[in-house]
């Protein structure tokens, strides 16, 4: 219930920061006037590079150059300081000395400005001096309610034809489109924008946040959500800050109402520092975890390289989803035909059965040494019109979900006319067609058409069946079922206090004794167990609780079995005695500093398939989840899958399900299937565990015994590593 | 020692093959005359299209157009026959029909003509009529000595500027270079060439194999090794015919003397057919298992698209190899610099450690807020001065071995002359530098200067690293190490005795009983065991032996566990006794017409990691050996590692070190280091034993129990599929 009603809080606490933020943004993609602070007319000065851009954006409202020292900029009026400018003024746009932007900022709030773009460098990134420079300017605009981006960017550019404001001071125009490109570097703008001119690639909007001092990737995903000119949404991201809003936010914006596709690359994933940690948890975490989990519980699909990113992008922005994985390929030539069947199948498409009327068709229209199955060849001499009654069949058939066309030029190919033939053809049918026309300059005139009827293409068919394969995914993310939630009653009072009573006593490090309080406060089985401080409260242990396992309990041992602190299957009282004097005297051998609480002795687990659950709390995502199978699939196979917390039932049963390892939990090998249904429940437990108990930094539940079907799992091990808290749950 | 001789015998063919190929292969590269039979006037005729091509590629021989009804083609002389021709003829290039090609090979014969080219189709591809023109083709050409490319190709290109053939019917013209390309795909070729030409890539031969009747991949590359224009062969494959042969060759081909690096793509990976298999060797085995083991065997770098190749394709012919992995970044921009660090890194590279000469040498080139640590970020701001500084720098430091260069076009970057400092500073260091001017446009100045000096440039840094990568990884293929061979002595005619009596006897599956013979007649150690057909026998076995495993034995019962027919642990005679009787009694119960050899008993196996390890044999490869380890990691993880037969010590400790799983027989979670050695001495007598005996069709011992260190290994079950042999041992 507490996390229904954070998350219920946070919901509203998202919709005022929308409404503050759409006109904030409107004021920076639609100004209805802008003051370049810093035009000037120095030629390869950014202050002329900026304001000429604008002027010959075909920009709709009206510029104001300002410099104390021009009459003109690039022959208009400039004035000295905004405070002249007679009109109104919606935007600033900043190119003045970092150390006096906070003054210029307090102008622009005077002369009631609604948003900055601050293209300065000269801030955070150059160290301590430039951060308080920094924050001084974010506290005029918070003060002004002034929204502001970068400092330390390119700027940003809008081709809304009633706009068209190129506020940056890139050397490459872009061509109007319907793809946004949000980039946290500002030199990969420019690369892209260059590589974007010559693929004839358009942008509805592009952004380069800079230092994100004030507005980040959230607010601009939630402005393009509701851009009409916007379709598919393009992040260079090296770092993002506030992972669990982000989730939240950005996965209604994918996968709700009208959704918008968001496809991400994200850098610096080898950047991991080489902190100390003291989990299996941690040492398997670590940022590409975080991002990974972040992007896949948000729905934005994650590209390997640039040039996949914009592969992607094309077919995202002119193709419709495919319904379904069953892909029909067709081609004038075996090899290619090969290629594509390869990587469809990779990519994890599946190659159409068609149907019989379908082949019925093909063998009508195509020559008899033609394959008329799937990959569907009409043979190198095909001209078009061959093309054209193979493609009208396969889109006919509702075996085929969608379409990959490859053409390779050869003596008899029309090139052109074949490319005219698809794009009626797709539209009437509703499914997505990709192309490929092999080669580059033979197929130009052809890729021209493609081009202008917005049919992607790539140069070679394994793009073309790539980005097939992400449409097909972004489709099964918008159709994901939804679990039924499960109610979990927890007692986050009682959790608390061991807690609060741990960290009072100085303990960072909790054993099984708190670790198993804490856990039976959120609904965790534990295993029956006591602390026994003598070999007599040992053996009576043994004889209430059956065969035990018994460990040495003292905050300097971590490593219990390697101080031989660690005894396993004592079966009876008798075992129990002499066990209990043996760990104690092998601790003291060990250890004679040690501070000694006891020795713990707990039932044996029923017999299982052992798992490990884990927590590792990140400072801007909030507790990382862990699940996966114990001992060497942790240890050597890396078996693990992760979510950010808080998850959802859905979210439990992808982590069970998306381990390698998966089959051992679902009755391989003639072994009984495990209680899942159980395990998925451990899950959200340690979910609400993770999300209620911010001082909780790392935990491990290794093991959990996962018993059969209906017989529950039981908390065998755990270890929890606090840190006091220091601000709010996330 | 049989493998040996075999292995000696066959590099003398080899080397014949090898004469004969070279020979041939010159007039068809090299041809001091071509005669193109079929030459027409008719536009848009493939006949026109080719001699149009050789008349235009500045060809230093002699062309003779041959055509019955034409006096003339394209204004040279045409002859009705080719017996008409007063001059020796070298090569013929026929576009004929099919039906005519055994004739006018046989008229070439008599005219002395050394090699043909059939660029006609309607042979082999299009069903059984066209395959036997082909089979009579190859046999007149066999007859005569002449070599044949094709037939159904698009010809061949040669560029060295002493012949300068151009005998295709390619549109796109190949510009000089020194990459050789050979394709299974006509179609491809086409692509690949007009891709290229506006890429500015050159080739040095470029060959069209078709339906490779003569000449395949494997007398090309050896031709293409010894070409001084080759310096990479790129190849794509859609299937290889002679996988023992191909690895013996290529692998001294690009690893030997004067190395040749060998890039590939392998299409048609999924196309596997769903052959019913016995042995788990035969379901986790494929054609993707082999290629990818015969590539790897043979030093061939697979590539997984075809703009891959390329990328790779250009580093190879431009760029020494680096002599280790530790790599420097240099860039002026942040972002991409942390693009390329990742796939730096994710490619098996390093970033170096710049000595503490170098930082000192950049603080003093680079301002402030540069960063002299790799990567080296030369700031926004850089003109090509400081660029300059910063090269020459890192590529002096010993601890470099190659350089990633990026540059972002940025208002100051100076572009042309940036491009033009790399050559010199890169030639002289002696080590690889490759190059990211990121965009397409505004750097296209900066290009034309790399290009022209021959240095490797990608759109973007990802690729850049993936390249360097790649040589890395060519040059660790070179100086791999070479371990000492061992001798295994083997008892080849006994294991020759129990296959023959078993096929003689129509037993095709040979369970422990035979497998065991034969296992032991190849030296691996088996447990002491018998066939016991009383409950008597079978309590004196486990009286002899101690502690048994009892399986049923009868060929109609291939799953002994599912009818009850397994018992483990039989520890004392008596319990021997009653174990025998209700084996004896399920398998009656279970499969009553099932004929019963008796009880297999078998000492238990001490303890160990259990592996398994297979052969399976393929008809045009040989048998693929396989090494995993037991249970779970097979069946659910495939982490299993596989080669063609015959491997070298080398081999087998590869297979050995290549699963993920190795980590568990090298003590991992404190267990004892298995017995590694003796792992890889059974892996190279499995090897001798599947190429000893061609009759293996396939073979699981599964388990193999791997003891500790120095307490070897011992065979705990197999199983062997027999298929009568019907030809030589490969």
């Amino acid at each position: 219930m507490a996390a229904a009603t954070a998350a219920g809080g946070k919901a509203k606490q998202a919709q005022r920061a929308k409404a503050v933020s759409a006109e904030g943004l409107t004021a920076i993609f639609s100004p209805a006037s802008v003051a370049v602070v810093g035009a000037s007319n120095r030629p390869d000065s950014v202050g002329r590079a900026v304001f000429k851009n604008i002027l010959a954006s075909d920009y709709s409202g009206i510029i104001y150059p300002v410099n104390p020292k021009a009459k003109s900029i690039c022959g208009v009026r400039a004035y000295p300081t905004m405070g002249n400018i007679p009109d109104q003024v919606d935007l600033a746009v900043l190119i003045v000395p970092a150390a006096q932007t906070p003054a210029v900022a307090r102008e622009a709030a005077a002369k009631g400005v609604k948003a900055l773009i601050v293209i300065s460098a000269g801030f955070r990134e150059t160290g301590p001096a430039g951060a308080a420079i920094e924050q001084e300017l974010v506290a005029v605009c918070l003060e002004h309610g002034m929204r502001l981006v970068g400092p330390n960017c390119l700027g940003i550019i809008n081709t809304d034809p009633l706009t068209g404001l190129n506020a940056s001071f890139a050397r490459q125009k872009a061509k109007p489109g319907n793809i946004a490109f949000i980039s946290q570097s500002g030199a990969l703008c420019t690369a892209v924008l260059d590589f974007a001119a010559k693929k004839n690639i358009g942008f509805s909007k592009f952004i380069s946040v800079g230092n994100k001092a004030d507005i980040g990737e959230l607010a601009l995903i939630r402005y393009l959500h509701d851009d009409p000119q916007t379709k598919v949404i393009m992040l260079y991201v090296e770092e993002l800050r506030h992972g669990a809003e982000f989730i939240e936010v950005v996965r209604e914006i994918t996968g709700g109402e009208n959704p918008t596709p968001i496809l991400a690359i994200k850098a610096g994933r080898t950047a991991e520092g080489a902190a100390a940690v003291s989990s299996h948890t941690g040492s398997l975490a670590g940022s590409e975890a975080v991002y990974n989990a972040l992007f896949e519980q948000s729905g934005v699909f994650r590209a390997q390289s640039i040039e996949e990113l914009f592969d992607y992008a094309v077919a995202f922005a002119n193709q419709p989803l495919p319904r379904s994985n069953r892909m029909a390929i067709i081609t004038n030539a075996g090899g290619p035909g090969i290629i594509a069947t390869d990587v469809t199948i990779h990519s994890g498409l599946k190659l159409a059965a068609l149907g019989e009327a379908t082949t019925e068709v093909l063998r009508s229209h195509l020559p008899a040494s033609a394959n008329i199955h799937n990959p569907v060849d009409v043979i190198g001499d095909a001209r078009s019109d061959r093309y054209q009654a193979a493609l009208e069949a396969v889109l006919h058939d509702e075996n085929v979900d969608g379409v990959i066309f490859i053409l390779t030029p050869q003596s008899m190919t029309e090139i052109e006319e074949t490319a005219a033939i698809i794009p009626e053809l797709a539209r009437k049918s509703g499914k997505p067609v990709v192309a490929s026309f092999m080669g580059l300059m033979d197929v130009s005139k052809g890729i021209e058409v493609l081009e202008q009827h917005r049919i992607p293409h790539y140069h070679f068919p394994e793009a073309a069946a790539r980005a097939m394969s992400a449409l097909y995914q972004y489709s099964c993310w918008l159709h994901r079922q939804h679990l039924e939630e499960i109610a979990l009653p927890v007692d986050r009072t009682a959790a608390a206090k061991v807690i609060r009573r741990a960290l009072k006593n100085g303990s960072q490090y909790l054993g099984e004794v708190e670790g198993n309080e804490i856990l039976a406060a959120y609904g965790f089985s534990v295993l029956p167990s006591r602390l026994a401080v003598s070999a007599d409260e040992a053996a009576a242990a043994v004889a209430e609780f059956g065969p035990c396992a018994m460990k040495i309990v003292s905050p300097q041992i971590v490593h219990k079995s390697d101080v031989g602190g660690v005894r396993v299957g004592v079966a009876t009282p008798a075992e129990a005695q002499r066990a209990y004097a043996e760990i104690i005297a092998a601790a003291r051998r060990h250890l004679p500093e040690a501070e000694v609480h006891g020795v713990f002795v707990q039932r044996m687990a029923a017999r299982g398939v052992e798992v490990i659950l884990g927590i590792k709390r990140y400072p801007a995502f909030g507790p990382l989840l862990m699940f996966g199978l114990g001992g060497i699939f942790v240890e050597i196979f890396k078996d693990v899958s992760f979510r950010l917390a808080p998850i959802r039932h859905n979210g439990a049963r992808h982590m069970v399900r998306s381990i390698k390892a998966y089959p051992m939990l679902d009755g391989a090998r003639g072994a009984a299937v495990a209680d899942q249904e159980e395990l998925e429940r451990c899950l959200l437990r340690l979910s609400r565990l993770a999300t209620d108990h911010p001082e909780i930094a790392e935990l491990d539940i290794n093991p959990l015994m996962v018993h059969e079907q209906g017989k529950g799992c039981s908390v065998a091990d755990c270890r929890i590593l606090l840190r006091p808290s220091d601000g709010p749950a996330e």
